[in-house]
Parts: C-alpha cells; structure tokens; sequence
C-alpha cells in the first residue's frame, strides 16, 4: 500500500467528517461529568490526554460511506472514544505503564486504586448513554466487543512464551484485544445500513484492525523513537511475543534461538542483547512477514469497501488503510 | 428489631424462592462460560467461593412479594449475583485483600493483573446477557447501580480523613457503595409490578441496604472474629472511617481523640492502640448511636412493605430485616 506520495495523515481522513468530529470531545464530556470531586479531577486530565479520535473518525465515515445518517451519530462517536479510553485506563493498571500520549497515566498521577475504579467509572458511563439512546443495537455490538477486549487481555497476559506462542493465538489476540473495536466503530456507525453494507464494514474495520496492530508491533522492532515515543524493543523487553519474533523463530539459527531463550528469561534484559534479538528476527525475515501479512489484511479491507458506492466518506475509509500501513509511530 | 426467639437464618428468608433460587448458580456458570483457559481457571475458582446468594434471594422474594413473575428472573437473579461478584474482584484487587469467605482472592490466587481483567471480564458478560433479554429495563436500572458504585468506592478511597469525613458523607457513600445493588435487586424483581409497588421495593432494598451497612460497620467494632472471619478492628487499621467513629468523635474527651489522632497517622497502629479506641468509641456512645440508626433504616424499610399484600414472600422480606440487623457476622 506504500506510496510514493506525500503521505497520508489523520488530517485528510477527518476531512468529509471534520464538522461533527469537532462535537465528539464535548459530548464526550457530557457524558462523563461528575459531580463527585475526584472522579472531576480524574476527567480533567484524561481530557488533557485526548486521543487523536481515530475511533470516533471511523465511526463517522462508516456512517457516511454507508450512506445513511443518524441523529446519534455524535454520541455513538463520544461512546466508541469513551470505551477506548476505559480500556486504556485499565490496560495502563495492568501494565504499571508510567506513560500514555506524553502524559503520566491515572495509575502514575493517581494510584492504582483510582485506575481500576475509574476504568469501571467510564465503562458504566459508556452504558448508561447507550441505555438511554433507547435502542438495544449499539448495545448489542458495543457489549460484545469490550467483552473480547477482555478476553484480548487474558491472552495477552499469557503471550510471553516464545515457543508455545503461535501465529494462531497471536492472531486470536490481536483480533480480540484491537481489530474487535475498529470493527465495531465502523459497525455502530452503519447499523442503519442495509445488511450487506453492515457486514462489510465490520469486516473492513475488522481487517484494518488487524493490520493497525501488527504495523505497531512491526514499529516496536523498528520505530524511531524520537517519533514513535517509547524507546525501540519495548515489547521484547517486558517479554511480548509479537508476529515478527513468531514469523523469525523457525528460521532463526541455533545462536539465535539461544538469544531469545536468555532475552525471555532474563528479568531486566541489557539494551545489547535486545538489539542483537531485533537483528536476528530482521535476518531471518520476521520483520518482512509481518510487513506483508499487515499489506494483505490492507488489501483484504480495501476489497471490502467495494460494496459501497463512490463517496469521499469511502475515499477517506481507503485512505485511512494507507494512513494505518504507512504510519511511523 | 432484636427478638427473643431463635434468630433469623438465611435459609428461613429463602424458604419461599428456594426452588428457582437453587437455579441460579448454573444459570450463572452459563452466563460466564469461557473457552479461554485462564478465564474457566479463574471462573472455578470464583465458582468454589460461591456466596450465600443474598441479593438473588431478595430480588426473588421481591418479585413474589409483587405478585409478578417473569420468565427472566432466574437470569436476571444470577446477573445480580453476577454484578456484585465483578464488584469484589475489583475490591479485592484494589484493597489488596487476600481472603475472602475464606478462600484466597483472585489477586492472590493469580494476579492483580488477572483480577482487573476478569472484573472487567464478568461485568460485560453481565451487559451481554442483559442486552439478550430485549428489554431495556433491567438494563437501565443495573447499569446506574454500577455507576453508582464505582463513585462509591471513588468515594471509600477518600473516607481517611476523621475530622473531614461527615455522616453526611458516610451516608452518600454506603448508600452508592452497598445500598444501590440491594436496591437495584428488590427494583429489577419488581420490574412488572405496577410503579407504587416497584417503588415501595426500591425503596426498600435502599434502606435494607444502609442498614446492612451499619450492622456490618458496627461488626467490625464488636465481632468476635471467630464468628466474623476477620480480626476486629480491621477498619480502623486500614484508616477507615465508618459511622461509630463519626458518631463518637464530637463526644470524645481530648485524650481519646489524640488516640485518634495517633491511629490514622500510625501507619501499622498496633494492636492495644485500636482496643483503645474501639473502647472510647463505645464509651462515647459511636455504637450506640450506630446501632440506633440502623434500626431506624430498618423501621423505614418495613414500613415501605406496607403497601404490598400480605403473602409469605413478603414475611421472608420482613423477616430479611430482622437478618441483616440481627446478623454477627
């Protein structure tokens, strides 16, 4: 999907959706207030994290490539945000991560305390607006999803075993833990279309998901860090096996193999030996699988959009593949 | 409401839901299946420390006590169960604690890690299973209940401070930390009775509720801890403030408030300190006082049984009164 022109950003994706993308933040904030000191507290520093809306953005452009157009569409938007930051609350606890977007995480500025309870604020609040939007469709998607974000995050917690951790659980991971929300976004935001079009954004935002998660496992191995913002090998470094160490272990000599083995069971592994493992798993073609099977599932989503008739809405969906394939951090 | 008969048991309140209640527990192994091997590990394990049921109990005894019956109400009882169980996982992970009804918690069992997901886990299993009863009712009550308990415990975080804590404050807090699901299960039991008496059960369940909360607070001043299953004191150790500490304060003479004074700043106060205090807390009358209004919440709660017909469900209810009030542990 690589091009030779100027690349794409989220900017251009925005464009056909730019005016009601531009309400989500303040709906987002309606639906959090509280009134309830700490928890106000905890709501003004998530909002000066705010994310890029990529979500929202796709929710947005679904709902327009589809055709349709619904009068919930913003607060359908500010709920796919609102669950995508639950998530990330949680997974900052879960983690101990100290950093999220250049900002300290709830769990660093607060407690760890507060991330659980705040996490499981947000995701109630995320409910209680779709309850009141009187329609059980966007609940039923939305309840299944964040349910496989779970399972998504059990798996993840078990993915540190470099040989029992297959290309099949990594691809069941990935799917659960990114692919099921993008997917969602773009579903929720064609629930009003027509059962072919539904289907085919779902599975467009399914396959695009896949593809945003492998491209930033790939930039873990290979990212600059003055742009991605988290140095290069984190993943191996807290012992993540990701698709380019799964893709490069069978064809990895036996010094090699050897290296992973004292990587993984090393509790602070040495900045050398995180380098040389990257080295190897390029050598042996990890990185290179993993680019192509991302430019596949790029090719699988844009065959998607073909149901769906001209649109600059769709051109911006097509555009967001590249966006997702071509990124640098 | 003390007696000089036998007391109540738990068994005798359940005696006129005891064949649907005997349903719940399968219905809720249904609801939380897992394919995934961590999620059916942690499952049994929350299966062995199954609960006495207390607010399945009452959100059947409810129902019968209206005079409705709905198909739903074994799922819905389970989905109440299911609700306050993903409620003690995260307790328990944010608490640290390590027991709980005797058996190790999930964060000592497996992982704090573990725990923040599974909470999160079994709670959209709960929505999931909600959304398929194609009513928006139940929803709309249990997803405001959980809302209003994470501000409760948002709350509980800051319940620290003895001379800042109100009985105002106290009141706010149990009320969203334990009366709003007793609450929420009288109210879904009675979705399909008619308002005065859904009301009337609301209402109920809430004063049942803070009252449960008091008894339980007074408990952890004079429980025997062979009864109680945890040593007595326990809330003061962590720095709790609860209603006989509130109560007893304005009447303390200055030595037994530096006592105080010296507890919350003691980060592990010793165990003849908290005696201490636990003693000056009933010499100033903090547990009587405490007592007296959960008696008071107790009168409130049979008096809002007034408006339903007689019936044994509604004498279970009744006598779930004199259970909560009269319990030791």
């Amino acid at each position: 999907m690589s091009s030779q022109l100027a690349p794409v950003t989220l900017g251009d994706l925005q464009r056909p959706v730019r005016a009601r993308l531009e309400r989500v933040p303040l709906e987002l904030q309606r639906i959090v207030a509280a009134d309830f000191g700490l928890i106000a507290e905890v709501n003004a520093h998530l909002f000066q994290m705010q994310g890029k809306l990529f979500r929202p953005t796709l929710l947005l452009l679904a709902e327009e490539a589809a055709g349709v157009r619904d009068v919930r569409s913003i607060t359908l938007a500010a709920v796919i945000e609102l669950i995508h930051l639950a998530t990330l609350v949680h997974d900052d606890s879960v983690d101990h991560s100290v950093l999220r977007r250049g900002m300290p995480t709830i769990n660093s500025l607060f407690s760890h305390q507060v991330s659980v309870i705040m996490g499981d604020y947000l995701y109630s609040r995320a409910v209680i607006e779709l309850v009141g939007l009187d329609d059980l469709e966007p609940l039923r998607v939305l309840s299944r999803v964040t349910n496989e974000m779970t399972v998504g995050e059990m798996r993840q917690l078990l993915a540190h075993e470099p040989l029992e951790f297959s290309e099949q659980s990594y691809d069941l991971l990935i799917q659960a833990k990114t692919a099921s929300l993008l997917s969602g976004a773009c579903e929720v935001g064609a629930l009003r279309a027509a059962p072919p079009a539904r289907r085919a954004l779902r599975r467009f935002g399914g396959a695009l998901g896949m593809a945003f998660q492998i491209v930033d496992d790939v930039l873990d191995y290979t990212g600059d860090p003055s742009v991605t913002g988290k140095p290069t090998g984190s993943d191996l470094r807290e012992h993540k096996v990701t698709l380019p160490l799964i893709a490069a272990l069978p064809r990895m000599d036996p010094a090699g193999r050897r290296q992973v083995d004292v990587l993984m069971a090393s509790a602070e592994p040495e900045d050398a030996l995180i380098e040389e493992v990257i080295a190897a798993v390029g050598e042996a073609g990890g990185l290179e699988y993993a680019r192509e099977r991302a430019l596949l599932l790029a090719q699988q989503a844009d065959a998607e959009l073909e149901v769906l008739p001209p649109s600059p809405a769709r051109d911006a969906l097509r555009a967001s593949i590249t966006y997702v394939v071509d990124r640098r951090r």
